[in-house]
This record gives C-alpha cells, sequence and structure tokens, in this order.
C-alpha cells in the first residue's frame, strides 16, 4: 500500500464498527488516529493494523472533555494533515421512562451527542484552513424512530443526526464533506448473539443465516465510498441493514 | 365557565405562546400553573387570567433543576389533579459552527431538550397513577430540520421530538396522550417585526399580509384541540404555519 | 342548526370515515354533497344526515372520471358556495409484487391517486375566484410507509400525498387550505373486526379493549379541526391512531 | 476488462444519467442491455460502450407498455443472466395546479412511475428464481417534497419510491437488493445550462464554479456502490447533490 500524507481519526473505536472503520482507511495508506474511553482496549486495534501493514496511532480520549478532543485532534492534524474524522460515538441504553435518571439522560446525551458535536466542529476547525476534509457521523435506527423505551438514546442519537445536518449544509459550500449513516441493525458480535440467545433461546442463534448480522467491514466499505466521493456527487445520509432485517 | 377539577402545568410560559396557551387552558376552566425563569414577568399572565375569569397561579421555575421541575408539577398537582402538561421551551440562538461554544451548545440543550425531559417523566409519574393525562411538546421547525447555523438549537429541538415520541410510544397504551405542535413560523411580537425590519426595511413591516405572522391563540387552539381529542383517535404531531408562509 | 350559505363536497363517501365526515359538516350547517359509486349505498346517509336535521345531496360519482368530477364539484357549488372538499378515495389491497398485475396497479392509483388529483385541481378551480377554501385529503399508513404486498395501494397513497402537498404550497398563499391527514390504524368495521377475528380468533375480537379501534366519529373531529383554523395558523399534516396502536 | 457472464438492464438510458450508468456497468464486464424511447438517440451510447471496450446491446423501448418491458428484460437476460436492472425514468413537467391537465397527470405518472412498477416487477420475476440481483430506482428531490407546480411530477416520484421501499422489504430477505437514490441537484447539461441562464443571465453561467453541477459518471459511481453491496450491510436509500448545492 502507498502511504498517503494524511491522517483519519477515528472518535469512538469500539470493537466493532469503530475498529473496522480504523483498520479500513489504514489499510487505504492513512495515518489513522483512533481513540476511546480505554486506552488498554486499543492495543489489539494498533497490532491488527500494523500487521495488515497500515500505521496507526491509538490513545485513550474522554470524548465528553472539549480539551481533550481538541488535543487529539489537533495531535492527529500535526502528525498528517486530518482529512477524515469518523464520530462514531456509543452509549445505547433502554429504560422505561420513569426509570430514566436524570444521570442517565444527560450521559447519554454527553457520549452519544455533545461528543459528537465536540469532534465535528473540532475537526472543521483543523479542516477549514486547507479547504478540505470528511467527517462521518455513525447514526443508528433511534436517529430517525423514538422507540419504547429510548427516550434518552433517540434523544441524543436524533441530537447527533441535526447537528450532522446543520454542518452538512454550513461546510458543504466550504468543500468539507459531512455525511451521516443510519446503521439499522445489530453487528455480529457476541454481545448481539447473547441477546438473540436470551430472546429466542439456543436455536434462535443456531438458526441465524449467513449474512444475517453485520460484518463491521461491510459497514466501513459505505464509510469509505463517502469518503471518496467526488463533491459534485456528495451523500449526506445512507442507511445500512442485513438483507434479512425487518424494517 | 365552570370550574374543573383539574391542573394544567405550563412549563415556559413566555410571553407570546406560552401565555396564549395558559390563558385557553384557564378559559377552559382549568386551574393553569405556570412557570418561567422570571417570577416577575408572569405578573401581567396571572392578571390576564384573572381578568378573564380563570384561575391561575405562577412561579418562578429554572426548568433545568430536576428538584424545581417535580416541585413545580408536584405543587400543581396538589392543588387540583394534573390533566395537561403543557412543555414549551424556548433557547432559539444561530451561530456558525467555530462560534458554537460548548457552553451555548449545552446550555440550548438543557433550556430546550433536558427541561422537557425532566417536565414530561415528572408529569407522567403523576399522571401514571390516575391513568390519565397529556402531555404536549412545543417544537419548531427546527425539530425536523438542521439548518445551517442552527446546530445547537436543532440538535436541541431534534432530541426534544424524539423524547416526545419515545414518550408517545410507551404512555399511549397506558392512557397518556403525548404529542408534538411542529410550529413553522414566526409569532407576531416585536422581535419578529423587528427582525423583518432589519432583513427588508420599514416597507417589509409595513407589507405583511394580515394574518401573515401568526396570532398565539391560533396556536393554543391546537393545543386546546390535542387535549380534548378522545383516545380513540389520537394525533401524535400536527405542523402549523401561517397561509403564505413558504415551506 | 343554523344554516350556512356554503357547501361541503364528501367524494368517497364510504360507510365510515366518508359518512362520518359529511354528517359531521351537515350537523354544523354545511349544505352537504355526497359522492360515491354506488348511488344505492347513499341512501343510507342522506336518511341519516335529514333525521339529524342537516342538509344532505347524495349522488352516484365514478371518482376517475373527469367530467363526473367536474359536475359534481359544480353541481354542489350552484347549489351553494364550495366552502370544503373531503376526498377519501378507498382502495386498500396487498398483494405480493408479483401478483400485482398492471390491472392492479392502474387501478388502484386511479382510485387512490388520480381521482385525488381530478378533486383537487376542480374544487381548486371553483374555491379561487372567491380566495377561499379547504381541501382535505385522507391519508393512510401507506402514505408515509411502503410495506410488504403494499406496492400498488403504497405507491398511489404516497403520491396522493405529495399531490397535496404541492396543491398546499401552491394554494396556501391563495387562501385555500389543503391539508392531508394519515389515518394510522383501523377503523371499527364489521371488516375490521372480522379481520382480527382471521387472525386471532374469537378471543382477539372478544379482547379488544375500550377505543382499541377508532370511531369514525372521532376521525370526523380532525377534519372539522382544520377546516376551522384560523389562516395564520394552518396544519398542513397530522396523523391519528387510537392510544393502544403500536406504531 | 473481464468479461462477466451476466447482463445489466438500464431502462430509460438518457443521455446523461442513464448513459453514464450503463457505461460504468459495461467497463466493470457486464453485458449492458439499454433501452429508451428512441433507438435512434442510442446509437452514441453503443459506439462509446464499445469504444470503451464494453459490451452494450441498444434497444428501443416504451417503458409505458408492459409487453415491450417483459420482452426487453427477458432478452437480457437470455443473452446473459440478469444481475442488474437499473431504472431511470425521467419526466420532469412543472405546471400550476390548474394548468395540469389530466392528460399531463396521467403521463408523467405512466412514464415516471408505472414504468417502474413493470421494469421492476418483470425484473424480480426473473431474478427470483435465481435468488440474487439488483434493482435500482433513480429519484429525485420531488421524490421526497412536493413543490409548488411539481403536483404531477413529485405523485409520480413519491409513488416511484413507495413501490421501491415496498419492494425492497418484501424481496431484501429473498436476496434481491432494490434501492432508491434521490438525485437533489442538476446535472451538467446544456439544458440545465440554459436554464440557468435564463435564471441569471449569462454571467450566472459563467460563474459557476466547479463541480457545481453533477457530472454523471459521479452519480453512476452510487449505483456502481450500490450494486457492488455484500448483502449483511444493504444500504436502501442515498441522496446525491453536489457539494455547494443548497438544501
Amino acid at each position: 500500500m502507498d502511504a498517503r500524507n494524511g491522517s483519519v481519526a477515528v472518535i469512538g473505536a469500539g470493537d466493532f464498527i469503530g475498529s473496522a472503520i480504523a483498520r479500513r482507511f489504514a489499510r487505504e495508506g492513512y495515518l489513522v488516529v483512533a481513540g476511546r474511553r480505554s486506552a488498554d482496549k486499543l492495543e489489539k486495534l494498533k497490532n491488527t493494523i500494523a500487521e495488515e501493514g497500515g500505521r496507526g496511532l491509538v490513545r485513550g480520549l474522554d470524548a465528553r472533555r472539549e480539551d481533550e478532543v481538541a488535543a487529539f485532534l489537533k495531535a492527529a492534524d500535526e502528525a498528517a494533515p486530518l482529512e477524515a474524522c469518523i464520530i462514531n460515538p456509543g452509549a445505547n441504553v433502554n429504560f422505561p421512562i420513569l426509570e430514566t435518571t436524570e444521570r442517565v439522560f444527560r450521559k447519554v446525551w454527553e457520549m452519544a451527542c455533545y461528543s459528537g458535536f465536540l469532534a465535528g466542529r473540532e475537526a472543521a476547525r483543523l479542516m477549514l484552513p486547507r479547504d478540505r476534509g470528511t467527517i462521518l457521523f455513525t447514526g443508528a435506527t433511534a436517529s430517525v424512530r423514538g422507540g419504547v423505551g429510548y427516550a434518552a438514546f433517540a434523544s441524543a442519537k436524533f441530537g447527533l443526526r441535526a447537528l450532522a445536518q446543520s454542518m452538512a449544509r454550513e461546510l458543504g459550500p466550504k468543500n468539507i464533506h459531512v455525511a451521516h449513516l443510519v446503521i439499522d441493525a445489530g453487528v455480529d458480535t457476541a454481545f448481539v448473539r447473547e441477546r438473540i440467545r436470551a430472546r429466542g433461546g439456543e436455536d434462535a442463534v443456531e438458526g441465524l443465516a449467513a449474512d444475517q448480522l453485520m460484518n463491521p467491514e461491510s459497514i466501513a466499505n459505505a464509510y469509505w465510498f463517502l469518503h471518496t466521493q467526488s463533491r459534485d456527487g456528495w451523500t449526506f445520509e445512507l442507511d445500512i441493514r442485513p438483507f434479512m432485517e425487518k424494517w
């Protein structure tokens, strides 16, 4: 692979979607700078990127701290010009409304929406002087539907989508591509399989069809596609779900 | 008017929409309990309600404080069973994304979304034991569109709409009617007329057609309509705008 | 009741929603002119309107025939100035895509969309010279969601909604109120109860909660509300469903 | 390029988007079978495909004729198994509602919606026995917004979108990928430049920024992306517009 003189920041580089995106951009030659709360959990990603011949830096990051987010992105930009920022926060919880504490409501918003604002704004600050860049936000079903028990999570995800729309309309004409992906199903993880088992028993897990759950690499392809669109034809929003998913 | 044994709380009883709703429900015989940040500014509303033959209590309220919101609604409910809660927060600001400080982003969310969560949840807590009630949220154009400069405001308003949806789906089957109104234009106020003057000059203001701006009483009618729908045919969402409005 | 010097046309005056709307507007003093395919089936409506002290004319009408629609509305307007036109077409069918014949696809469109275009345009033609009027379109879940098996019906209902939007934006500033109602559940009819029985057995029907199905009169209230909104605060769209409905 | 044993049908192979898609899939090795009303106008496309080393068949086709559509797709499938069907109808017109004749309303629907139904259904019929295939529908701004003057066009485009949704939900689990693209701006054509000139004069055309109008090849990339998504992560809908576009 040819190394590119550019960095890509992944904020919220979790084990699945975030890691797959980081690896994909690293395989394409970018210097990837990946952050998440627990620095420890990033070692595996760092090693995988290296094994795949890529360049990756990892760093513990509390995405709800303005100073940390600014420093994280600045460091990425100093290592190589920041070309893309992937904002992939996670905070999926489900509570009946009366059991949704103000602490939960606030924390979910901080993790899933406020952190996206900090990262999006700071990325834009670094990209605007160079008149280019891509900022991609990870959404979910809850970004467009407020289901039962999702008062906190959907509120935060709707909020993140609004932020993305507003930024896309302001920054598009300045050559910054802002987009939002609605990931409308479960990724194939131990956690999701366990949840399926809890609902439907062992048979439900064994009965899963091939490709019924999403491979994070398939999702990462969509991020790469958006990043590589030419600016005369940019997408703001797309949804992704497995072929068998009910929607 | 016949007095009803029921109270209606208006949270965010501003000079225009909030006051018109408060007066409307008072004219229908409810005990109206109105709150807003500055207790001083509520005196006029209190007097108007009295002049119109209604019963109104007013109280200073910081809707971002959980304890204050809970106490406010509890007091209303103790005065007479809480039958409706109108959540009418305001926090319309417009800033380019780089000039949107974290303080603004957070404060707008606290005022326009978090306060709605507190009020909605506490109202539900009081209504559920009696298996009845109405909770109405005031939305805006920014509830469904993230326009340029509205990163903070639209993010908060999208978030409030998600909250309302989630609550409607959970509480509907428990006989609590939750609805969301998209107010898609300017109300006829000195401030709005001034903004029109600033953009288009004196001619623009003088050229305003009759009914080109919204009378808060027309908006209040829609809140009353929603409150009085029979439960076999509830509306979750409706939009309101003047006949001449472009949309 | 005081008679008003105005007529209201109901196109698609079926036994349930259409009839309830017709009766409601008749009780408010309008001369109601109701049409549907089979003139025979309108006798009951005519008699009920008379028993309720109202004025109703009924007439067989194939709403897919331009000449018939124009003549029907012209006759209403000549009897008394046309103040409202209610467009309530029906054509709900469900077929797998491969079993959806071109005849079905075309016929459903003619019944549920094209007829609405004819009626909406002809009503506007009569109303515009007087600079006033209300045109209300009945939508359904299928107006906003293309579910499995609804290729024909949803296609027609989406199309009707687009027509309503386009007309609302063009005619609003000319003081014609165009609105669209999304009826998102089953009305309480023998047919709906039979369908519930077929799916869930006798228990499912007996287990229906009070108000779990919609009373057409509740729906008619929403039409009346829209007709009586003042023009400084018009609604384009609202949804209606029973409190227990999943959505 | 390696030839693939598969055909791709392009229905509505106009000079711009349709031709660019046809060329793109031909460059990827598919046998492309392109149809449009005037067979004459397809010669240039045929030659270009050949010059680019691809295989292309062209054929005059009235997409509103069931028999012609079925024969067209059958012929493609007999030449090589039908792997993708691109449905790219065009019928953009703008008329005030009173000037929208029933002939225009019907014809626009036949061209922009009914033809899509015929093509989508017939493509599904050929693909289902092999349990694979891609069906892509071209949408427009008018697919999601009923603007002034677009009663006919938006009605047809909303209808096409509903068809696509319904087919996606039914056929996805059968391994047929159905998607809908919202092309939300003008393609760079002589016609669009002329329209810009008519509105804003010569300066407006000369002042066009690079990439302010869309290159059909950029749009074609999105069709190719959708066709190549793995089935564990399919997109139903995406929008495309130039970076400078207001939306």
